[in-house]
């Protein structure tokens, strides 16, 4: 028995060289790790840029996250906020632009605890919805941070339904000055970021009312706060809507209003105008205003959605890696916990999710980039299309991302559980994703609305989008697999999964129509099809990701054995969406009980199979120690030296608490300092 | 359009008024609220004597939980110790005892956030493996506070597998002491609670070596700081483990021993000794150190898993039928959410699980009386059932509440995101009863070891305990269901869950025979049958559940109608389980495709007859306000009210941020307050 002094544990003994356990995963991995990188980058320049971008950040102490998980919700706001300021400085220094090749990779490098995202939101909406006075009165202002903007729509009352927003604005045709109010208590803006502290701006979705007839929702442009010396302005009462599950860095407020004038250029109307005397015109379409809303769904699906689910990925398979825990033979040294198949279960197919997610996210992109060309020319077509994906992706991968993160976490036991693990901040934030920029439900039903006109259109023989030309393709069947080696065959699980996706649309449309035939109201049948039309929508979406992965894997160039391991993720994904759903598979037996045996055999070698490469698939992720921020995740391996010295840092280990003096002292035992 | 100022605001609209939506909702219940109430307490006697100690303790303001989601870690641990110390007297005044009817009830009322249950355990460690003696010396100090004791098994590298326990205690025959040391990093003792801030005395597990030779992990009374002055004895390294999702008032601690004097009377000697020469003596069976664990699991299910259950089901039902969004028909006013079918489903199979599992809880709890009069007449025979079954009910029960919380959480939207609703920290607390008193997969594959045994000797004709005589009644077969109303007849249910668990134990007992016999190692193959051996487990366990919610329900006298709404939950739950499981009652065609969706459409015109209940349903928890602690969840459901006024006291709203003078006045446009 070697004794270990305190001194050395202060050192970090073992911090400096790869624990040997994670050192001999990455002796072994089939394929290039770096050429794995520069694929998911999508090409070598990429990675040097990224990598370039990442390094000035973490150099630069203004950024570091080393005492994140201590901080209060004050403390994280004013680093959140000075972050920001600095960032611009940085940006200018380095000579980042917002259209330059760096500028995708920032937000990555800070990992999210930045302020003024809704000033970006705020500009976006000047640029998209001003006429080109606004534009050139107010983008310079906030370019400059000479004005601090927000984007005040969500009211206390109203999330996903914006036309029951109540906040109302009445033009006042003797002074030109729209009114603005805050009618009742659920009228308040709640929720805006930026808002609660620092925004001096804010655009405020209201009711338009002139002579008393009501216009709908429009936009205002809002001055809250004093320039001087940022007191609330009259009419005003704003403040911070207090603590939240994670975004504490973010001043997330409400705002209520009281009469509050503003002239009548203060409504951004580049596509709707009221006149001096009162007329409401209206110019172009509003279509475009719907499109913005559906990009920003895709966009934030990279950094918000994917990446979270690889970074708890990467903290828990290299912990799984060096964890030892309990004897898988007796007479054996105790096994690392990813040798157990429940382990690998866990781990593995989110790690193959990670990648198929990764895929259909550019998959989205070339689709929305084709897309965005048409509109550009005047071509609405591709709308529909584009709205129910964006809502369909955005809702599967943030909840399975979600439930992803959390299987990470408590993979990873008792110290998943602790915040230094990095796991808990993980969880709460993309917690956030499934609600926010449109609740999942909502989102899916959206998508369900369109995949049931889309399968009318297709069963009549109509032309529909791309993506859904498979609902045309309805064959009953059944599978024709014959042993497990078979559903490892792209072709045989790519129709297993269009298959069940029509089944769920086709029979979800049929009930719609037979209950409505028997004189059910439509709104009342739609309602009573809501569960199965959510589960539709799903599938259709799970159909499209696996098929995309499949297709992706077919392009790789075979080199280094990537294409190989990507081809086993692949089915793993597919396997594990089969076996973890096999109700929908099975119901109207396209598989066999005996098949769903084949596929379960095939799923757990699989397991066996991936988990040789595990820990070099997520090296490829390429996080830094810094991203990661954890201390069970970091390259080395050095977990419990880790834990162990962040604690010390902890604010629990700098004072003696009060509590020893006020409630403790007085009831111990002290005539002897031992007993 | 009225207008409303700030002052009203401010003086709280609407508070003092039930909200007319959840108004009406209370006035048309099916059933005697307060009857279901006395239900589920067990009489009207418990009922009084429960709202009694919640009385007297919400009265009290040391036990306040107003400021709860404002408090950092420092702040959380001081107000815990303040409510332990002060609780001790409360006791003391009102005549509560230990034993008596009241104190079962004192931990519920109080809501958790109380220090020293680590206290407690220690006290029954001595209790349990301490001689007479011992007990004779400790307790008295204990009881009295006199000391502060804590619980120290777990450490940085072992948790689940007590037997890899690293830290040392080698007897000293010179000095008639045990050496303690802490050999490695990993060794370090690791999450005892009360230990990181408070604890003066721990009892440390440890591997017993006399003149060199091991006889593995035994218990250790050991000082840690001193009685004085509460500085760190000599040898000792001490101190919080940091922060964490939840629990942060309590201080788990990390503890290093580098050779620390213990006298040999320190070592817990009840059932094992070493003598003076060091001669080791083991007394009577160790079975009974597992029985003490096995209660932990039980015990803790009503608190710490179907409460939070019970709790978040309250808030988002109760907000549910506040919240208004969108148009259920056009024209008409905007729709309560627990209208659509989607909130339905999401909420309504939560409220009939948190009603499952109090009634498995009271199938537990006697199934544990039973088993202690047996145990303490020296009969041992139910210990193997008792273990199985505290094992996979504390896992299942925990994992599905778990879930539960979270479903409730997102159902909420946005507002439910806010630390004010109360849904983020049941969740973050509840997490924690996955991972700690055994890992849940860990926990099921216990279970499921008993089970393949039982079916092994159940299927050579060998008596098996009674709760799993059920795995003799092998019988292929097909449902007899003919319609969706033959899946409200519980005899047809309870069948298919029968079924579904033989089934999945008999097929896995064959994969592992299978295995074995083709030349796979024992424990190779007990490895590879692992995913599927959870399954049966879990399986098992919903069987029962399923079964004793009916058992309960034909039970009940009819009276005011609470049969026949528990009958509906009854239902409920066991649809739900099938509809979400469907593979696994598919799969061999027990339950046809047809059959299937007949138990869709049972399932779904279900969630729409408990509906107009659910409010009165979760009513009937009898949770007050203060116990709820959230802003969404009150009874009088003036959530947006409170919403506000609660936000208003966040901290973040209490100063003007540093973050201004710092970093925005610099930039902001100050030549003019307004622009």
């Amino acid at each position: 028995m070697a004794l270990l002094g305190t001194s050395k544990y202060a050192q970090g003994i073992g911090l400096g060289g790869v624990n040997p356990d994670l050192a001999s995963e990455r002796q072994t991995a089939s394929f290039s790790v770096e050429g794995l990188t520069t694929v998911l980058d999508g090409g070598a320049e990429h990675t040097r840029v990224r990598r370039a971008v990442v390094e000035v950040i973490e150099r630069d102490p203004v950024f570091s996250r080393e005492n994140q998980y201590f901080q209060t919700q004050n403390e994280r706001y004013e680093a959140a906020v000075r972050k920001a300021v600095h960032l611009q400085k940085k940006m200018h220094e380095m000579g980042w632009r917002e259209d330059g090749p760096e500028f995708i990779y920032i937000y990555r490098a800070v990992a999210g605890d930045v302020a003024f995202l809704l000033h970006r939101v705020f500009m976006r909406s000047i640029s998209v919805l001003g006429s080109d006075e606004q534009v050139a009165k107010w983008i310079p202002l906030a370019t400059k941070h000479q004005l601090i903007g927000s984007y005040a729509q969500t009211e206390l009352g109203h999330g996903t339904y914006l036309q029951g927003l109540e906040t109302t604005a009445v033009f006042d045709t003797t002074t030109q000055e729209f009114i603005l109010n805050t009618p009742k208590i659920s009228a308040m803006k709640w929720w805006p970021g930026d808002m609660g502290r620092s925004a001096t701006h804010t655009v405020v979705f209201a009711q338009l009312y002139v002579h008393g007839k009501c216009y709908g929702v429009h936009p205002f442009i809002v001055q809250i706060r004093s320039l001087r010396d940022h007191s609330l302005c009259p009419g005003i009462t704003a403040g911070d809507i207090g603590p939240k599950m994670n975004f504490e860095h973010i001043d997330n407020g409400y705002l209520m209003l009281q009469n509050v004038r503003i002239p009548r250029e203060n409504m951004l109307n580049k596509f709707c105008e009221v006149q001096p005397d009162g007329t409401y015109i209206r110019r172009g379409s509003q279509k475009i205003n719907y499109f913005t809303m559906t990009t920003v769904r895709v966009s934030l699906l990279s950094d918000e959605v994917i990446l979270p689910l690889m970074k708890a990925c990467t903290i828990a398979i290299r912990y799984s890696a060096v964890r030892r825990q309990s004897k898988l033979n007796p007479g054996e040294e105790e096994a690392k916990i990813l040798d157990y198949q429940t382990q690998q279960e866990k781990l593995l197919p989110q790690l193959a999710a990670a990648y198929a997610f990764h895929f259909v996210n550019n998959y989205l992109h070339k689709l929305f980039d084709t897309g965005y060309k048409e509109i550009q020319e005047r071509n609405f077509n591709s709308l529909p299309e584009l709205h129910a994906s964006s809502s369909g992706f955005k809702a599967m991968l943030s909840q399975y991302c979600t439930a992803g993160v959390e299987i990470c976490l408590r993979a990873c036991g008792g110290h998943g559980y602790s915040l230094l693990s990095g796991l808990p901040s993980l969880y709460t934030k993309i917690l956030a994703s499934c609600i926010y920029e449109g609740e999942n439900t909502i989102l899916l039903l959206q998508t369900a609305r369109f995949l049931v006109k889309c399968f009318a259109a297709a069963s009549a023989g109509q032309p529909v989008p791309q993506s859904v030309t498979y609902l045309a393709a309805v064959k009953p069947g059944k599978c024709p697999a014959k042993n497990k080696l078979d559903f490892l065959n792209p072709d045989i699980y790519v129709e297993a999964y269009q298959h069940t996706a029509i089944r769920l649309s086709s029979s979800t449309a049929a009930k719609l129509q037979d209950l409505i035939q028997s004189g059910v109201k439509k709104h009342e049948a739609w309602n009573q099809c809501t569960v199965q039309l959510v589960q539709a929508a799903k599938a259709h979406c799970h159909y499209i990701t696996v098929k995309n992965f499949v297709e992706t894997v077919e392009k790789l160039e075979n080199k280094a054995g990537i294409q190989k391991i990507m081809k086993h993720l692949c089915d793993l994904f597919a396997l594990h969406g089969i076996f973890s759903n096999a109700g929908l598979f099975l119901h109207d037996g396209y598989i066999s009980g005996a098949q769903m045996d084949m596929i379960t055999a095939s799923y757990l070698d699989l397991l066996g199979v991936i988990r040789k490469d595990a820990v070099p698939l997520v090296d490829a992720f390429d996080f830094t120690d810094k991203s990661l921020n954890s201390a069970l995740g970091s390259y080395d391996g050095n977990v419990y030296q880790r834990l162990y010295e962040w604690a010390q840092q902890s604010p629990t280990n700098q004072q003696i608490s009060p509590a020893y003096e006020k409630y403790l002292r007085p009831l111990l035992h002290n005539k002897l300092s031992k007993l």
